[in-house]
């Protein structure tokens, strides 16, 4: 797999279709994401009522849906959702947001789960609390544990998916269950800015509306959202200024620099 | 018209006045249009809730109703706080933000367009949807028309509400369904940002809550938003930094600028 | 007492600790809240769904609570929340947003302020709200009294409360009901930006979370956000660069401009 090459290709194919990203997400992360949708080159929308969100994915070309802020009333419309996509054979990628941190999550979480999600994207604490194979430490909705305690965790979840599932942190990983890429993109001033994994889910979301193959769709998506992080953070001079800076990355990435710039290592 | 005089004056009243603006606007927007708002001169309230909402109306200079991210529970809010600004004669403006997506959107709209907002201002495929005039195509909340194609659809709808549209686009339409005026401030970097056309919503908000001739009013909010974005753009070096500069941009516009920067032809 | 020595004792802890806050805040000020948090070192949750929120508190270090979007399903939710932190002795802020605005916000304020918090933070308008010592006259959220107006009301207040009252504005004053703080640090451009308040009452959660004696807390935050705003006005062209260079200025806020820079004045 030639991660760059794809990555450039999955971009071009995003800018020419724009394809239309539906967001079932959290109330934090509701204007990075959608503005990182723009900057991409797809079109997002926020459609969560019960009245019109299945009405929505039969336009969607992708469906993403993050529990960060979960209530009660969104649940409802996030199995709907959820199911209308499976039936319509749409892409749809679920963030687990804290899954670790309370049983209401973990409920919910676990039902979304069996819904078959084509990609799951968390950090190592969510994943391993979502797979149950080990023991989750989770503080908040941040991650005390690192990819390389998740990979087992991650690797069980994606064979008993048969999908795709990542791991972001300071290496990220993406996994079908039998195949693990590692990538290296990204800078750790990402990790003080609000929303920036959920933006990514968007982006997975757009990515995977132009790809079929889940792994090759999320591998893209996490690459090209660490390299633009990455580009931003050489001029920015703290959290607020990296926020603007990977938006104008995200929308200024050009061939030569995704070509060389991005670091994944299939393995496995 | 003189519109770049009289952009000038309502801009100073605003300034000096600081209307309080009420919004009962989307979860994607909220932080745009309260900066925008601040940025301007204004005081931005977002108040939603139905067992206040009447009550801030009477407190509040103006009012703005966008159905971005739609919900059962806020239709009820909506409905009471344009009967309270009618009631009051205080003027509201309808966003009919991706009217043309869902039937749930396309049922809420044209109910609150019953109750005549004083200005409607949406993307082209949203007034040809609301006016029901032309066969409206939109992709989720993204417009898939051009001004031009929406002129007599904004001119129908205008008619029927004895009130003011405004169709934003490449060229942005102002009428009042007898006079007609083309805009054409702003830059196409501005659609790579979310929600800045329901920051313009929030901004037109502001001016017709110093000027009740609603074609003036909206044709000064467009073109004043339009010159911030394209002050912007000569130094953005992206989304991201054009929407940082946006704001900068709305809140120091001087006299020399906005009278040398307005581009509007009124005709018809 | 050493504000400045203080203030770098407090920050140096929250980034060492770096502290979970929960927040039950307004839809305007999520983005904002969280991005302080993660910039001053601490970890931001956003959690109210009555289902989780007070198995959240048991993992919270500290919980914040705001009415600024207060709708009826979240009241609940703040009740059980601060009703939790209470039994737990965790540390709580209430930040009464456009409190004198409604009778519905009346209400609520008034049965959370019988429950107690360990810190109010307002404008001067809201405390005098609050405490119903004078004639409050509130602009929709903005504050239309001064600092030296609320100071009688803040006292009362805290004296009620025996806990601690923040008074923000041109001249912040931090009271116990006996010592009164005042605080110099700030910007006027800061106005110009929207939930910054809120913001400020979010880093006021990080801070009580490793400070007990909340006189010392609520000064600390209040200072070092004023003196955080202060140097982002420094190079700031206008209210959306501000906005950015704050969070950067948080970030990177070093012992010497901490020790030089705080200008905070105890009296009585």
């Amino acid at each position: 797999m030639n991660v760059a090459g794809q990555s450039w290709t999955l971009l071009c194919r995003v800018r020419e279709r724009a394809p239309l990203v539906q967001n079932i997400t959290n109330l934090v992360a509701m204007d990075s994401a959608a503005n990182a949708l723009l900057a991409i080159g797809a079109s997002p929308a926020m459609v969560h009522a019960v009245e019109e969100v299945a009405e929505f994915v039969t336009i969607a070309d992708a469906l993403t849906i993050n529990i960060g802020t979960l209530s009660a009333g969104w649940v409802e419309s996030m199995r709907v959702a959820a199911r209308t996509a499976n039936r319509l054979g749409k892409p749809w990628i679920l963030d687990p947001v804290g899954v670790g941190a309370t049983s209401f999550r973990r409920k919910v979480a676990a039902e979304l789960i069996s819904l078959r999600p084509t990609i799951v994207r968390g950090n190592a604490s969510e994943i391993i609390a979502l797979a149950g194979f080990a023991e989750a430490r989770q503080k908040g909705v941040d991650s005390t544990q690192s990819t390389a305690e998740a990979e087992a965790s991650a690797m069980s979840l994606a064979r008993t998916l048969r999908n795709t599932v990542v791991v972001t942190g300071a290496t990220d990983l993406v996994t079908d269950g039998e195949r693990v890429v590692r990538i290296t993109n990204g800078h750790p001033l990402m990790t003080r800015v609000t929303a920036l994994g959920c933006a990514l889910t968007a982006v997975t979301g757009a990515i995977a509306a132009v790809e079929s193959e889940s792994l090759a769709a999320a591998t893209t998506a996490t690459a090209l959202f660490g390299l633009a992080g990455e580009l931003a953070a050489q001029t920015a001079r703290g959290p607020g200024s990296l926020r603007m800076a990977l938006m104008d990355a995200l929308h200024g990435l050009d061939e030569a620099t995704v070509r060389s710039g991005i670091r994944a290592a299939p393995s496995g």
